[in-house]
């Protein structure tokens, strides 16, 4: 059973306090609840960390690398600075899909580039939480076909 | 039965040609016919349109307002400088999921910054033709669910 | 009996659907009806043109060359970004002046500058509709004193 | 009777003089001679005021308030870096129209933008004195109808 | 008895010892042993926290939430670049004041802009450790009065 | 008995009056005379002076020097631009605190820069009228200890 | 006997009209006779084709891949912003050179990079209608030698 | 008896207590009365003006037009942002040295690039007092011959 | 016997493993074994530490004030972006010398200017782990002589 | 028999060892030779002159102007940065075009600009050696009619 | 019998040929023959040096320092791109005053900024041969007195 | 007997004389005399070069070609500005350390960048005449081992 990690960045854990406006009313464990169900449904396993620690983030990837076959990481504000970050997906051997629940190119300049999108996979934006499942899906062969 | 608009901007008609290390070497054609029988055993019915004309698209996109319930939008080159395509999708009251084959954040910095995405819903990038799948499961309710 | 062409650039087409909050709640077939029988009043033919493409407009213009006393021109969002629409402006025997319903200063820093507004006679800014009709006053003869 | 007041900012006072292929021959007296005459003509009693003084055009500015029904204002060479008459602006109970006697969008960079121009509700550029009455007639209800 | 978080970020447990030329010769446990007495003479309880790393500080803002009534943090050379604290201000249901014991505007540019600032309620910048004294006047009601 | 000066740039006579979501409905008497007798309560004399005026400011600032203990500057609009007055309080004898209603980290990028605060004491931005409460005890000895 | 397609961009025909300071007094027609009489007398087949559509000029590269053995384009002012016909050129088995009548070094910043010169084979820049000789020389095998 | 304006811009009334390392220790009353009696012994007449207000030196320069030989002009920190002096400068029938009494060349970027200076026939820097000598003798025929 | 601390930045525990190419195929341990025989050799104690935050960073910098008598210091992606580090290390009352294993001024842009190099005594930069030797040579008194 | 001067700059005596992906493989004497040869064949004269001196280059750009109908110059390194060079080609009464052998459109930005094309007739960029004859034949008269 | 040096940077060798328009019609010789009479007049013995080269002038430079008492400088086009030039005129120990023929800062953008002028003694700009004299009159004790 | 190459830039002959504070008190001759001193105990042939000429540079490094094994170069200003350079050591077969006596990084913006460095082995800077040292304990094999 394949096993996935899903990786949240700074302030991910405010979840549904957090400007509900542009985030959504829903909290963390919310999100993680729904999508270990909907990826339990799909024979996927899910590991959830979160941290506000770029240094935390930065294990967290590394110590992925022998035992998932993919990662999830919504890297909230680090997104937009971290070359360590950046560093650390380039580095890893297995394929990291960077998810943001709002619009980056809809947000303020600062915010539309993303250092460390560069250097995953590929990059899902916009499309709140759901952004997560269809992350999933398409690491896990065949999700998406 | 709900109706998609999958709409290709420029020089996606040389899919296959074009630098097939970024693009791949598939054809449009056979994107398009593995995708419409992907869909269509979900149920959804899709349009195809390619063109190289900055207006031939914005007339797609207003085309597409009254029947169709989304629209899936690789606009190319026209992402990075194109106000009056943003403008097109800002206007539109369908939801339009921009889709790039390959990870603009990995390339050349005048590809990073993308206009129109900016009006989407949402970016999915770096996927390759698997995009066109992940968008219309979103677009389709409950299809990542 | 002088003729005056009034060229419409992208999206102008999905007037009164458009952010009716920036660009007002009439459609273009209202717009240009009013202003059809205000220029008659005063003894002016106008030609009304709409297009989403670039290259028409630029026909559009250099069409108007032998034929028209003057344009009255929205250029929309090429305005931003097309020098191949500035260029064709500065090469037309006949005035053109530039109208945009929404004042450009007030808006987003990429529509500040008009690239094509720099080779019209003039331009005017932020007056909604009433804007053609002052570019009309001006290129008439006399209209506006 | 309608009453407005024309402020001219720095330097207007030596029109005819300064650079004469770009302000043209005529000089402020002149212009605001036939400006007025122009006026009473349509029922419309017109101030002039031109100061040199950034200060004094934000009293004249403040006190058009309770007594003018719109301002036409020429800001000259501080439209381009006076924050402070753009707060005037932004703050005033009476709609200002700038106008430019020559097109902005056609001169140094440093010209083109008008930080004034983004409080005011419009912008007249390019079209010599014509731009006053042009002004006038959209301050003064169903002028340019 | 009314709670306030003093929350000092990078570096500033060098207090005393670094340039003191610009940050003054006193150390923290002076700066704060006198904070906390003038705090208590008003009535009001403090907390002090001290981190040099990013995610201890936004655990630490977070941690206030529920249980003090504002924090006063001097984000030191994070407010230049940590989007994630910017977020994390931001999310906060308590009011936030900035600190800077050196005035920004006088130093390197790269020191002028606070990302962090601009979540904040405001920014006290230049006034050594009488900064803290002033936050604290701010958030407790009527201090300043 | 300390004299202080309190000094109000350009369209601070507008308090009230201006944008009320951002620089509150108290108009500028109102801001004053509880500011006086706040102060008079302390033993401290305030005089008050408020122009539209860059040199008129930099005559009252100049006028301070043999007469005044400190003196409270609103700079306005003219902070962002004005090199005159940013020369001026770096050559003034007595201390400047600069104090901006509003939080300028959070408002246009051209407001966040201040030329005249690089030269000042100290900053305090965002704290509405308590601001000045604020300076006025950093600058009274012992004020805010 | 090799076929050449010689493609002229937006305004092209307009040549002798626009700016002839700039770009001489002949008009396209002219031009293109006495290049065709040119070619013929070296046994070259050239065809010829303008447009101010950005989609067209696409279409008629893509369309000469099978077909000649070579383009000589000048994209005008699509040179300088146009993403798609630089993807378009780069995607393209046959070779094109580009050509622009003005020395694009000695003109306005906004003219001086060539986005669409960096994907053809090479640039031709300043030598007036002997421009387009030159590339068809250089496109022949030995012509220059 | 030629007459010269010898102008003064904002804060050099301050001179001698202004940063003295930088500007020297001498007033502007010990300047003017040097140069003053340095010019009568040469047999030209000096008018002195100094003020701080942006309007009161484009009044002063308008005024010298018909009255004098040249104006020697010390625009401040008006020299590096004023688009209204720039233009009353490039608008005065008689001719203008600017000079500064420090190298702007050796000073903060914002004050290298002189607006006003672009509009004058020559610029002296970095002479001290002197510098006020030189520019008298380039007016004055003859003089540095 | 000097004892150094040698300190590596963010994901250099992955030595070995990412970007070979540019880094190398020697592990850490492997690195830090040699390195350390190197330094028995010469009489040299060195402790090493590695951390991914960047706020363990800074406190093995601080750390290491009272007990070594330098650092030899690759930051790592912290180098571009932490004004944190560049104030801990222009705090540090020992020397702490940068090294970077690739040569910082041949990669991307924002790899070429180091923040925290700016405050280091020096930058050693595209020797590899020879760098490292470098560095401590130039510690060691008279080690390079 | 017409004489023209071929001028390389900087490295271009290293041809065929210097970077031969992007320069060719054939060294300076060779392709010098081969140039001469096609040129006596039609009746052209050569001179050719080498240096890595900007100085030296200058001097031999004057001295063509009363010996040589022209100037083929190829400025290597010097053609970004070099305001003198571009000074003396402005100056030279006799035409310079300028030769790159890659196509600096499609190298790194800061090649792309050439400051001394701008004041030469113009420019050959991404031939190879070709350059050098297309620049002879554009030269010579009807050379490449 | 003071010496001083007058070294004329690249291209002032063309003076009379070169842009007569911005640098007048007289060659180098006759402005050095009239400058070397009057200056003989003043009982100052004048050394002449022009070259191309920038080590050559560095040369001259570093020649004076033992043996002028000053030197005036004109460094032509390397004035904005050398550091080299910069680094030695601050390292020279005698006083160096640059003199620019034209007035630098109504030029193009890239001529605005002077390197060279920074570490200069000061900058004469706009006046022609006769910023030579002015340049020498301040070097002489009392010549401008 | 191994041979390398010393090459110094601009301005290093004045070494000891020009800003000692950054450069130290040691002439140029008695840092060569030194290290020659140094490298001969360590068998190695050291050739020293001076030359402030770019071109005589670019001649230095060439000629080093086949007769060195490597080249310790300090560029000095043109570090910073000579693509003439930088293309040469990019052609070098053999190998070039960069060195810097002070820290780049610790400098003005424009002595941060190193054109030169990207495209030397590595950069050595800060360490004073000991750079050099290093970068030839690097360049000989096992030096710093």
């Amino acid at each position: 059973m394949a096993r996935y990690l899903v990786l949240q960045g700074p302030n991910l854990n405010l979840l549904g306090l957090r400007e509900p406006a542009i985030y959504g009313r829903r909290d963390l464990a919310a999100v993680e609840a729904d999508l270990l169900h909907w990826a339990e449904a799909r024979g996927l396993a899910l590991e959830f960390r979160q941290s506000n620690q770029e240094g935390e983030l930065i294990d967290a990837l590394q110590g992925a690398a022998g035992r998932c076959a993919g990662v999830v990481f919504n890297p909230g504000g680090f997104s937009h600075s971290s070359v360590a970050l950046r560093d650390c997906i380039a580095a890893l051997p297995v394929p990291v899909v960077e998810v943001h629940l709002s619009n980056l190119h809809a947000r303020e300049p600062w915010r539309q580039r993303s250092l460390t999108g560069g250097a995953a996979a590929g990059v899902i934006s916009g499309f709140g939480e759901a952004g997560y499942r269809l992350a999933l899906l398409h690491l896990t062969a065949g999700s998406a076909d």
